[in-house]
């Protein structure tokens, strides 16, 4: 991940970065995470971000493992000793390491905190906006609470390495009345036929995604109709654009799905403009 | 878990016993595991749960850490040094460490293998099968693939932690048509009303458990009738008995679903057969 890693109060060498094996996170998935974009050296909805670990924590009876204030400032600080302009800072919280055992551990034990942060490049995403990517569609297999953005991530990563075995960058789940969730790391977007900007209302199916939100307060501004709704892969395959979000991909456009384009087939100017607006919002803030 | 843990190609001590934050078990709960019992030294249905691993690393497209002749020698060299007579072996293996995508690391990158011991103490067990013990139900939420023994086992924590909160032992999950799938950490049984010995069907809704095949087994040489079929929280409530399995329980005595006593509200004749009888099997073999 990054050079310096935070691991339960220190920064340490990567090759040094180590947990315990009895850490519940990795004995039972027993944790949360948030991955937030950096920009400019800037960490970007930063607050929102903070807002929704703690919904994950209170969600799994997780205490904080450090203060709020104190989280801001190790963020910043692995960001610094990373130096990192562009890219992303990870948290990842866990409920701390005790012997194996399904039930919670005793009140004692502390909870466990990773802090990373890596350099994206900014042009290759760019890139990768201006040519679009490809989805394909997987069964939705997850668990019944998507929304708490925990470690359950083992079909995010069958879905994403079958997007991959596909020629693919996302995959998108579609649950058994076809209608479409999710991808695997990021939120679903079509303009649909009618030319609705569309996306899953934030239900207990789907992560309430901070860029799903920030796109939906910039919808308003850009004039745009937004209809918070179910869509299925019918209505994607009509639609006019389709797009997804995520902190790091921002509006990615879609421009082909299980292999059938999607609109001309090119990136839609909804998704582009919103992945404009989105990115002068956080410069003015 | 144990004083001494074998990581990665190393026995360390407990407290130097770490994984890498990289590790793919710990950020994304990409690994299985195995527990076997141990009972007077001896690996009990060893052959079963190495099948069940490779099963399961085989769905996950996660190759064997090691060989499986040596991963057998590992599993005696951990239990030899932490001295465990009446326990458990643990073994858990992961797609390895990688920096975080969540597709499959690049080929190079070795899965990860951790196998602890400890022990049990054989008399606790033995007196709380003789009392029996409680059982509530809990909504099934897990992912679409049970059957395979992955980490993915934050559904099974809140359950069996949503149990202890109820001063229960066990949860058991029922699914939307109110048939009961598995308990949190064990395969459930009844003896139905008509006096049949039932338990799920071996499907993708439920882990494929090796004391339960073995139980399986066994029925039959007790003339007992079997039921291999979902049975609903209805059908318990009206059972003679209850019971679940697992590789450390056997066969426990379940005395009180959500409160409501089952059967005669003690521990039933079939379960306690069952259990000497996966005993004596045991020690013949």
């Amino acid at each position: 991940m990054s050079r310096i890693v935070y691991v339960n109060g220190r920064y340490r060498e990567q090759a040094e970065a180590s947990v315990s094996v009895d850490d519940r996170a990795f004995t039972f998935g027993d944790g949360v995470y948030e991955v937030c974009e950096v920009h400019d050296g800037a960490l970007i909805e930063e607050t929102r971000h903070l807002d929704r670990l703690d919904r994950s924590l209170a969600a799994l009876r997780i205490g904080w493992p450090i203060g709020r204030e104190a989280l801001r400032l190790v963020m910043r600080e692995v960001v610094r000793r990373n130096r990192v302009a562009h890219g992303l800072v990870y948290i990842q919280a866990s409920r701390g390491a005790a012997r194996r055992d399904h039930g919670f551990p005793p009140p004692g034990v502390r909870p466990g905190l990773v802090v990373a942060a890596r350099s994206l490049d900014p042009a290759a995403i760019a890139a990768r906006a201006a040519a679009g990517v490809a989805v394909v569609t997987v069964p939705e297999v997850r668990w019944a609470r998507p929304d708490i953005k925990t470690l359950q991530l083992l079909p995010n990563v069958l879905a994403k390495q079958a997007a991959r075995d596909a020629g693919a960058y996302e995959a998108w789940f579609v649950d058994r009345d076809n209608f479409v969730t999710e991808g695997a790391s990021t939120n679903a977007w079509i303009v649909s036929a009618g030319g609705a900007l569309t996306t899953r209302q934030a239900d207990d199916s789907i992560l309430h995604g901070v860029t799903r939100a920030a796109l939906v307060a910039i919808a308003g501004g850009l004039g745009l109709t937004l209809e918070t709704r179910p869509f299925t892969v019918a209505e994607a395959f009509a639609a006019r654009e389709a797009f997804f979000s995520s902190a790091t991909t921002i509006a990615m456009p879609v421009v082909s799905l299980d292999g059938r384009p999607i609109g001309e087939g090119k990136p839609g100017p909804v998704a582009l403009a919103l992945r404009r607006a989105f990115r002068e919002r956080a410069e003015r803030s």
